[in-house]
């Protein structure tokens, strides 16, 4: 057992967050340590919540820890919040929620860094939610900023992802992007005392009746964070739409999807980690301005394929 | 020489869509398509245009090309924009524009669509314009939506990058985000006649101040575009940073850095190509609910290594 895994099951929340670093570094221990963090797999339930710029995803989240927290169970929270250390971007929201739950050791709460590498970021979440699982939080939330393709494939750990809508118009346009409708397993307007609710809400409904499948009927919850209403809603919504998923076959076949989705891109990952010191240390690969970068990846990888250098 | 590329250099466009549809749909001959495009491959600036939703891109684009048209040159456009085929959403602003410059055969826009595995549609994007320079425009013009890890990734193809932003108080945190300082070569304040762009006027240029290199220092513009203002001296700054990049020891590390990514990303693509098959046809390979997805993928990628098939 990696050691780091042996201090989280003393509930050491230092070990915890290395663990998560771990993970973001890519550093090459890494399968490791996440077999022995899946042997310690509970069965905690993965949310996600995502939405755009604006639609209050951070103080419906801090209400989402209160009334969790209220119930007595624990919860993390993963934030996949592309900002910059420089700034105080995600402080602002960050400040706002550590305030309120720092001293409570039934709650953690971990930004996700942005890696330079694309699906860099997607894996490491994946791998913080299944570390936050094997700690033994009840519940684990990933909230994911905006609804962009590296976004769609992080929900794809998770049981339950409700999409966050505003009655704004501009906001309306979120619904309507590619994916959405096989993502989103609940809806919820947030801001819904603002103007617009009910036609938001009558488009939502037609899209649900468009593309009815035999998963769980999608729910609309109304939310007003300022006022704390219909959170206690949008928790009841997400356990039966957890509960629809363990207890019928489609969650089922949902999950082995799911799993060997992973192992695909996990190989994937593997492959490309030992090939690249090759392409890299390889000095007669020579790119300059002027070379068509489709015959050099070509014609490189048939050389080394002839090598049978793996 | 491939026959869509033997037509496009008699100008048929058809035979452009066609090979664009070609790198969407990721067929097997596309790297020997894209090696005859990349020896047709003329000087065509790379432009990109990004930023939130709302930021009014579309209308931006709109009228950059009546102004790069107004000078003779010849424009193609591709619009990233994840929005589903069932929906209106892209057609809106691609109706709008297709009626203005449908007839023109100086102008092509083409929407990629959001393919499902991830970096799919940013290597597309990328091919489309490559595929566009060889055809034979003098502007290719990227337009994403938003500011995610795709959307950067795919930036990394362009010479000028402008972030398009406005002065609503929730466009200013895309400033914050990681990577944008790094991406964005301009900045456009668009909608310059709302209130706050004074304010993220001066934001922006302590931002530039802080995060100074040896690049060319980042110009802001102010456009208005339902008053056509400010597109001139846009186009004035893209083509300076242009001017920039080739006349400065600058520009061509940053090809040569670029192309290299390419490559790598290319060789990757390659090998994933053939394992692919490996994997899905393997039958050994049993992934049910409670199995380990970190030892399926170490263990399953080790025997493969043993047996030596690539």
């Amino acid at each position: 057992m990696h050691a780091l895994v042996e201090r989280m099951r003393q509930q050491d929340m230092r070990a915890l967050a290395k663990a998560i670093t771990m993970v973001e570094n890519d550093h090459p221990d890494k399968l490791t340590l996440l077999s022995d963090v899946f042997s310690q797999k509970k069965h905690a339930r993965y949310v996600g919540i995502t939405g755009s710029p604006g639609a209050g995803k951070s103080s419906l989240v801090n209400r989402l820890i209160t009334h969790i927290r209220s119930e007595g169970k624990t919860v993390a929270i993963i934030a996949v919040d592309p900002t910059s250390p420089f700034s105080g971007g995600a402080l602002l929201g960050d400040r706002v929620r550590m305030n309120q739950h720092f001293t409570d050791d039934g709650v953690y709460i971990r930004s996700m860094a942005t890696r330079g590498s694309l699906g860099g970021l997607a894996r490491a979440t994946k791998d913080a939610v299944r570390i936050c699982d094997a700690y033994g939080f009840d519940v684990v939330i990933v909230e994911t900023v905006g609804v962009g393709q590296s976004e769609l494939d992080i929900m794809k750990i998770v049981d339950t992802t409700a999409l966050v809508l505003t009655p704004n118009s501009g906001d309306v346009l979120q619904i309507f992007k590619a994916g959405i409708m096989e993502i989103a397993d609940l809806f919820v307007i947030n801001k819904a005392d603002l103007p617009g609710y009910g036609k938001l809400k009558s488009l939502l409904k037609e899209l649900i009746m468009m593309s009815k499948t035999d998963e769980h009927e999608k729910a609309i919850v109304k939310t007003i964070t300022t006022e704390n209403k219909g959170i206690d809603k949008l928790w009841q919504k997400i356990n039966e739409h957890h509960d629809f998923l363990y207890q019928t076959k489609v969650g089922t076949k949902r999950r082995i999807m799911q799993q060997e989705l992973e192992v695909y891109e996990l190989i994937r990952e593997e492959i490309w980690r030992d090939v690249e010191k090759f392409v890299e240390a390889d000095e007669t690969l020579q790119v300059d301005e002027t070379s068509d970068p489709y015959k050099l990846a070509r014609d490189w990888y048939q050389q080394w394929k002839k090598k049978g250098e793996v």
